[in-house]
């Protein structure tokens, strides 16, 4: 029984902006040990996440686009009084519930054909950490 | 230490259904052989969810309703480019965070008295397929 | 390899607040004996939520107000047919997906910085129970 972990750092360009990750998460399952068992994925932030659906440019607009509808940027969130403007991000973290565990199988990770890792950073242009545990048997 | 895992496969006549699952997760928790850990469900797809709530069947109906205010049909998504016409069910897995994990005491899932396990099915009327992953001390 | 259990238990004054909990949860992971692994952190409930964001007091009232507005409290949702009155804590539960994963490395919570986690009660003023589960290696 085996606990591996690494820590990814993202500095992305654009404040907002979906990163895929898919083949970086499978590296290091590769490199854990781990033949079967989980793998956590997690931002160490409150404004990003990590998420799985489709790699297909039209939906990653679609997403961001929703994420704005349901979790709009706004002047005036109560946090922003502590000099802050990133109040959206925050919710935008929750709606997308910012990690998400994967199923490890034969040393690899047990993915249906289209679903995709990503990194979601709402506030970026800054470096930030995500932690990538993998847990399970040898 | 153990780690068990199933794959079952739903196919729904309606293309959105709400499928309850409980029993067939328990029946894999008894077989894992795992007696304390964590059970993890997951679609292996992009257009589902597993979701935890009341088996109660108008609350059924408000999530669904729910969820279809919240992530709506529309006709105009990016994503129909490709030729799907599927862009609120990717909306609808994202918000309900496709994948759930659950406590596994004593052998059995350590669920409180309303807590059932629920496939939410957004793009049906053919074969999905759901991984379910127990881990944990035998 | 370990897993540990403990069952915390809630009764908030008010029908819906957030608890502040990573040092109730930081202390189980102590006495757990775990020292690399995941700790799982679910409510046992169906109108509640476990969720990771800042311990800031302009935020949490920004989280309120938005969980408000997307799951809004409403009259006439068909859950109500029941003599219950609570659809939109269902509602609110599924929207910050009631359950969190937490990492563990060197026998403590491994968060960054900001990452506090809190329990969500949309339906309190009564005994709520939480399960708090640690599996990993010693």
């Amino acid at each position: 029984m085996k606990s591996y972990t690494e820590y990814l750092v993202f500095e992305t360009k654009k404040r907002k902006e979906m990163v895929h990750i898919t083949d970086i998460v499978e590296r290091i399952v590769a490199k854990s040990g781990v033949r079967d068992g989980l793998c956590f994925v997690s931002p160490m932030h409150i404004t990003a996440a990590v998420y799985v659906n489709d790699h297909e440019d039209g939906l990653i607009e679609d997403i961001a686009e929703w994420l704005e509808t349901v979790a709009p940027v706004r002047p005036n969130y109560r946090h922003h009084r502590t000099g802050e403007d990133n109040g959206d991000a925050h919710l935008k973290s929750l709606l997308l519930h910012h990690e998400t565990t994967l199923p490890v199988t034969n040393g690899r990770l047990d993915l249906g054909t289209w679903q995709r890792v990503f990194y979601a950073e709402f506030d970026g242009q800054r470096k930030k950490r995500v932690i990538v545990k993998v847990l399970g048997v040898e």
